[in-house]
């Protein structure tokens, strides 16, 4: 597929998608956010698509705004963007007059709204597609799963504007993809495709032009269909445990694997696997 | 290309290389050693090709004192090697009879030497051919972004020779590849050809044979062109976030991105990009 019909697959499908109709259950949203809802899963969108999605102040406290005030019966968030680029990252035009101050005060401001993301209620997946740049990526890694149309690309080009990023990226991207690799995207400004970016995993489902909020719809369902349990533990243990003492983290893991399965929901599942009920896992 | 054209193609360019005029402003270096510059960037080439450029004692000596003394008006430094192998590691004829004191005293010189590296005054690319073995692996994992031509390849061969990595690898290799790659590696001794390092990450660019030094050269010239700030932030800062807990690191990035974002040369490319005079990022 060219890069022409890729762009308009991209955009059809957020279009037709930002038709849908608003959730009203969500107040105060500024015009360059949008939310929808299928069920328990409810998308914000990126709607500031004349301007690539950059990120600025209002942007991002709705994102905060939204994150934080999540209806109970929404059980996954998908994070998706109308257009032809998922975010072209950091409105620059707010930060020329900035002193040191004030950009503490601007970095600490995207720390908290994208922690609402990761440590929130809900698992959140994010669509990519075209541009996924400096703040654009560091938004997109705040999510929980990736899924990128094969017009994503992505990049740290903060060295070459004299900058360095600011929204969680020297936190999150190496922990997604190494450091040495980050190190090289901002020291040399270089460009990853999609394809490249799936293999040292900036996404973990790569898909056709027009087909990742579908498939981020998708995953959000499957995911929503999950003992809320485990999700909170996928979302809010394993990361800790990941990052702390292997002694504490088996001590952690041995907890709230008990809780789980202690869980009412937890044994009916079971009960319904070993009465053959249940899902299985599908050989690829 | 086949292996012996490949081969050659990687000498040619070495040797090409390695005629530029020496850089007289860099004394004291051994014969297995040699510095050149073009412009801004410097390179310090492993020059003891007849011996697959073995690193010994002397050799590594002369790679401190360089990385010690670099002249204020070299911004990048590339590390390259002459002939057709970067470093087959360690050269094993000094090691016969060393005690136990000597051999600590032996690792504690190659980390502080490669610590020169990783931790100096300027970003560094390694540009890795051939042999890039045991302690040459060990160097090149020191610098900050690397290049791997096609004839490159990979091996930690200790364990069969009864020794263990000693210059950093197992520090700086499990951050690269994983704690599982690099234990496999010993264990078992196995080879990594280019193509496999390039999507594991012992490199991140993948060259045809006879052109490292000139991707390496112009990699380096594309980081002496980002402001000082950002590459100081990105080689001494980036790390030390990634590896510390995320609390600390949200605010160490808060501030270092607060302090590079009002710096006066920041200011200037901001302007520039907002007036359409700033490089783009390139889709790719």
């Amino acid at each position: 597929m060219d890069d022409e019909l890729r762009k308009r697959g991209t955009s059809m499908v957020a279009e037709a998608a930002s038709r849908m109709s608003s959730d009203l259950s969500v107040a105060g949203l500024p015009a360059s956010l949008k939310a929808t809802r299928q069920g328990a899963v409810g998308t914000l969108w990126l709607a500031r698509s004349e301007k690539r999605n950059a990120l600025d102040d209002r942007t991002i406290l709705g994102i905060e705004s939204y994150f934080t005030s999540i209806a109970d019966d929404i059980k996954v968030v998908v994070l998706a963007a109308e257009g032809a680029d998922f975010s072209a990252g950091l409105d620059l035009g707010e930060i020329k007059e900035r002193g040191i101050g004030e950009g503490i005060e601007h970095s600490r401001l995207w720390h908290r709204a994208f922690e609402r993301i990761q440590f929130g209620k809900v698992p959140v997946v994010a669509v990519m597609q075209g541009a996924v740049i400096g703040g654009g990526l560091e938004l997109a890694a705040a999510a929980h799963v990736r899924v990128a149309e094969r017009s994503a690309y992505y990049a740290l080009p903060e060295a070459s504007r004299g900058i360095f990023v600011g929204g969680g990226g020297s936190v999150r991207l190496p922990r997604l993809i190494g450091v040495a690799r980050v190190m090289d995207m901002i020291l040399t400004g270089r460009t990853y495709a999609a394809e490249e970016g799936q293999t040292i995993g900036l996404s973990t489902y790569l898909v056709d032009g027009g087909e990742g909020f579908a498939t981020g719809l998708e995953l959000a369902q499957r995911i929503a269909s999950n003992v809320p349990l485990t999700n909170f533990a996928a979302i809010h243990m394993l990361p800790r445990i990941a990052e702390g003492d292997p002694a504490s983290g088996f001590a952690t893991e041995a907890l709230i694997a008990a809780i789980a399965q202690a869980d009412d929901e937890a044994k009916a599942r079971l009960n319904d696997f070993l009465e053959k009920r249940g899902p299985k896992v599908k050989r690829v």
